[in-house]
């Protein structure tokens, strides 16, 4: 079958498939291939979403914060190694205009006991050098838009895995501001959209909360190494219309069995990260009452 | 001041006053004298207890999850090499009449960014080699009373030390079961005081459930490396009366700063052991109804 593949243009962490390399290819009908790598990152993550998929327990409550599993399709590799088989799944930003995005690695540790030490040893120190150990969490790639002038801010990836605490707090009020015309300056973020986007019923702050409730319970997966991908659209908010914001989780190759026991290492992390939410919120309705 | 210090009944974990060794002493007024070490643990300790107990911002509601703190005396150390300065306590095993207690250190993590290498590396293995990387905590003592006639079931530090998940489960079900007369044999515990102690109002759930909603949210302080202490009197229950089920924290010698930022380490140690004692008081309930 043909298929209309191209880079996506809002990757934001992750190998990307830009001058010769591997990496996910897009098409222009919603799906998203993310190419299954040669070690046993790809089987595992491949695992996941067969298991994952096919759990009458998970309720479509859970699951939509999940992207759509739609099996394994072989097509061209995007660095030109020839036909590779590729996971198909839902492009998350497919559709949307203008859509910022934050990738955000959660767990204070992104090893597992199961791992090779030189694996542990390497994670370790990463975990140490970045926020990981100190956040719970680290970003792991962002783009904000700012307007038609400034277009999207998108710091380097050495930069972003340089962020300290102040930068992932100014990161993430940045992310729903307005005044960011000077993407790169060190103006205050106004925290304008922290309501319309973190706030309100179904935005990011309710999402990220009943991801808690559900990781509270649930005893079958450990998802170690994974992603919270933050997602609107600054001119819908702009309209007055629905932010779009959506909570997806991503990257499923060190996924391990929960054991019968809650994964409490992303769980703490998540709640670090939604203390740093309810407070940008709860900042921005005291100055606005 | 003469003070009448003896060697504490009912300490499960830690240096223990015995045999010409430094440890802890009390009194029969309600206080526990606790050696201020000659490292930095003693006077990290007494630095929390002064600070905690000076906030207004602790309320009642929090601070009776903390032993009181009466200051520092001095008195003859329990190891004969003379006067040593203690942390003057609250007792809190003190009137109690065969209490079972059982001491969790909280937390997958018992290092800090701010520790030496060398620390960092014990912690590590130890956390590695016990259930603390895999549950979010480890028992590190217990002493379980079972009647008149085998009185207490409390297993040696090593057997504690390799307390496996499975451990873990059976010594949380012990904990409340009434089949103890033969208190080492692999019956399956009853869980008949399930609801009485770990359920209902002012059961151990409850008290770690609002323990949890103040760690979602405090940013104050890392409790690194802290125990929480359960404690109850199985006759009190016998009788019809209150368990006198209790929750405390102890053990402050590795506190750090909060810096802003809530202690996720902890608070997913936490959750991982509320889920096991819901998990008994949800299984007890289906069982009797």
């Amino acid at each position: 079958m043909f298929l209309l593949s191209q880079v996506p243009d809002h990757q934001v962490a992750g190998h990307e498939a830009r001058d010769g390399k591997l990496g996910p290819l897009v098409d222009d009908l919603g799906c998203f291939y993310k190419p299954l790598q040669d070690d046993d990152r790809g089987s595992k993550e491949l695992a996941f979403y067969t298991k994952f998929s096919s759990m009458p327990e998970i309720t479509s409550h859970i699951r939509r914060f999940f992207p759509t599993f739609h099996g394994v399709q072989t097509l061209a590799a995007s660095d030109g190694s020839g036909p590779r088989p590729h996971l198909v799944l839902q492009d998350v930003v497919f559709g949307r205009v203008n859509p910022s995005v934050v990738d955000i690695k959660i767990g204070s540790r992104t090893w597992y006991p199961q791992a090779s030490e030189d694996y542990v040893n390497r994670c370790l120190k990463k975990d140490r050098e970045t926020t990981s150990l100190l956040l719970g969490f680290r970003i792991s790639g962002l783009k904000i838009y700012g307007g038609d002038r400034s277009g999207f801010w998108k710091p380097e990836k050495k930069v972003v895995q340089s962020f300290t605490l102040q930068d992932v707090r100014f990161v993430l009020r940045k992310f729903v501001s307005c005044n960011l015309e000077t993407p790169d300056s060190v103006t205050d973020p106004d925290c304008s959209f922290a309501s319309a986007v973190y706030g309100g019923t179904g935005g990011i702050l309710s999402q990220l909360l009943e991801l808690k409730e559900w990781f509270e319970d649930q005893t079958m997966f450990h998802f170690n190494s994974c992603s919270v991908l933050m997602v609107y659209e600054k001119e819908s908010v702009l309209r007055g219309e629905t932010s779009g914001a959506e909570v997806k989780l991503i990257d499923f190759a060190h996924v391990t069995e929960g054991d019968g026991v809650i994964d409490h290492n992303f769980l703490g992390g998540l709640c670090s990260l939604i203390k740093f939410i309810s407070d940008i919120v709860n900042d921005t309705e005291k100055c606005w009452n």
